[in-house]
């Protein structure tokens, strides 16, 4: 936890921790609420809907809805917390279909006991994520469990995108010839964590990688680039979407080891902690593919945003055996299965 | 938890409990989802989207967004359960909106070691209560947190509704000589969390009045009557919605006692816990504030769904002082300030 510019705007002499009564509907939630959630999420000078539902114009009727429960712990690590987090990643689900992200939802479930100061950290995280994405967080919930029933913060953000183009960005529109593009390097955040909760040190601070990506894909949309899919590479890492793509699609691709760029750092933590970068976390990380003839475009449009983009693999071809539909092809060119991970690599990292 | 029809779609010989596997974005992760939530949760045989956003056409362009997150406890009680309420709930903040609801998201926060059959008791109660209301689940979440660090299950709900209407339906509406309607009787749902929860039997069981509202604030809209606002009497009840409306619209508010009906075992319960009715939560009932020409249609019409619906009293006129801006007036006559609770009635009642 980085020092923070404090002035929370809770009394916190009168109340350093978060009681059951500041989710209870009364004076303290509303204390809680007026005082340091609304204007702390304000855009404009309009405060997000503190009741029931809010009314939004959408210019042309297409909506991404998207939904995600943040749970991460710790929820303060290198590169990022738990709420910049809850914000990039609700983002980044908009922009996974094409959307561009316009408004969020927060809704907390607190602990009692919960440090003021470290909620206020949070919001404060919150409003400068939502400013650098561009986003207006328009309605909100708080929660309040009793001791020993959660873990300091959940947060749920769910999100509205407009979607302004007539693509179909999805895993059924994969097909054979498509190029695979990953937009930078793998595996920060996961090892990020990894390393903050287990104490390890290493040479380096390995920070995460948490970012919005809405941006190069937008630029891409907007440069006529014909994208067939997109998917961030959250839990389970490369290794998991790609899997979860040809799955859906009914195809199977190959990517090329050396193709891929994971920092040295990274790389030395997954060896000594006995993980495969492949299939660790990313927060501000995602995969385009897209048909050959758009390719090239689509990677240079992805670098101005990260030098690090690459084209990694190809889809294959169609297939139905439910195994082994996605192949590594390594720096010496032996060929293994990248497959579904059976358990958890990492609990708990988003 | 009365007796389900139980085939649970997860092997429970093999996994009696969630794992935090189940949230690991690796094979039992996507066992969970899709052979439990896909298909519970499938419309007109389209399962919600199971990665990132969904995509969606809005007939008008104007929608209302809400969020809620449900920890309620105990997880099942007379007359619902939290699944069955974390539907109603958002519902009902999209009916608040004058909002036709159309698509819920749903986030699941698991403790590790929950039972498999409490999570599917709770998903086929959603998938009951989405189709009552009419509404599709399109994309959702899951994670898992480790035991003693949640309380079950945690659920959000955030939901999209269908704004069919030009009314400015918001408590900056609200105005002199409006009536307050109430869609029916007060006070079940907290006293029958309470009871539960604390192991008090009644005469009576008291049933929770858990329920979806949005039909007929949609058949007062398409009457064309007016509507200045609407509001769900949940945490803090009555009083405390009240007092919100009338510090946002700067007004004062009167209603009369022996126009709100409390079930006669309310009342006897409130009497026995030392809890006063008008602050007790509900969770299927609302209040409509409407213009004195419309008062007589919008009653009859709440009436169709509930006939104990009534108009409880009136909007007095504007006033800048902070307190004091709701009173009621009792059956003998005599006026007290009815003022937002300082502390918490009930912990953990939605």
């Amino acid at each position: 936890m980085a020092a923070a510019n404090f002035s929370c705007p809770i009394p916190i002499e009168q109340y350093p921790t978060v009681l059951l009564a500041h989710g209870g509907g009364g004076k303290l939630m509303q204390q809680l609420i007026g005082q340091m959630f609304a204007p702390a999420f304000a855009t404009q000078g309009k405060s997000p809907n503190q009741h029931d539902s809010v009314a939004l114009t959408i210019p042309n009727g297409k909506i991404a809805f998207t939904t995600d429960s943040y749970v991460i712990q710790p929820l303060f690590f290198p590169g990022g917390d738990i709420g910049s987090l809850a914000i990039h990643g609700t983002v980044n689900d908009l922009a996974m279909s094409g959307a561009r992200p316009l408004y969020l939802s927060v809704s907390f479930i607190l602990e009692e006991g919960l440090p003021m100061k470290t909620l206020w950290y949070v919001v404060q995280s919150m409003q400068r994520a939502a400013r650098r994405a561009g986003v207006q967080i328009v309605t909100g919930d708080t929660k309040v469990v009793d001791r020993g029933k959660g873990d300091g913060i959940f947060i749920n953000t769910s999100g509205v995108g407009v979607i302004e183009h007539d693509q179909a960005i999805a895993p059924h529109s994969v097909c054979s010839g498509d190029v695979i593009i990953l937009s930078g390097d793998l595996g920060r955040h996961g090892i990020a964590i990894m390393a903050k909760r287990e104490g390890l040190s290493f040479e380096t601070t390995i920070k995460s990688d948490s970012a919005p990506v809405h941006e190069p894909v937008l630029a891409m949309l907007e440069a006529g680039v014909e994208l067939h899919c997109l998917r961030d590479l959250t839990r389970g890492g490369l290794a998991s979407a790609l899997n979860e793509i040809a799955a859906t699609a009914g195809v199977t691709m190959q990517i090329e080891e050396e193709l891929i760029s994971v920092p040295e750092d990274v790389q030395g933590a997954c060896e000594i902690l006995g993980l495969d970068p492949l299939y660790v976390a990313n927060e501000g990380r995602f995969i385009a593919i897209a048909p050959f003839h758009c390719a090239e475009q689509a990677v240079q449009i992805m670098r101005r945003y990260d030098p690090k983009a690459e084209c990694i693999g190809t889809v294959l071809g169609r297939s139905d055996r439910p195994l082994g539909r996605v192949t590594l092809q390594s720096r010496i060119g032996a060929t293994r299965i990248l497959d579904l991970l059976s358990g958890e690599q990492l609990p708990r990292i988003c």
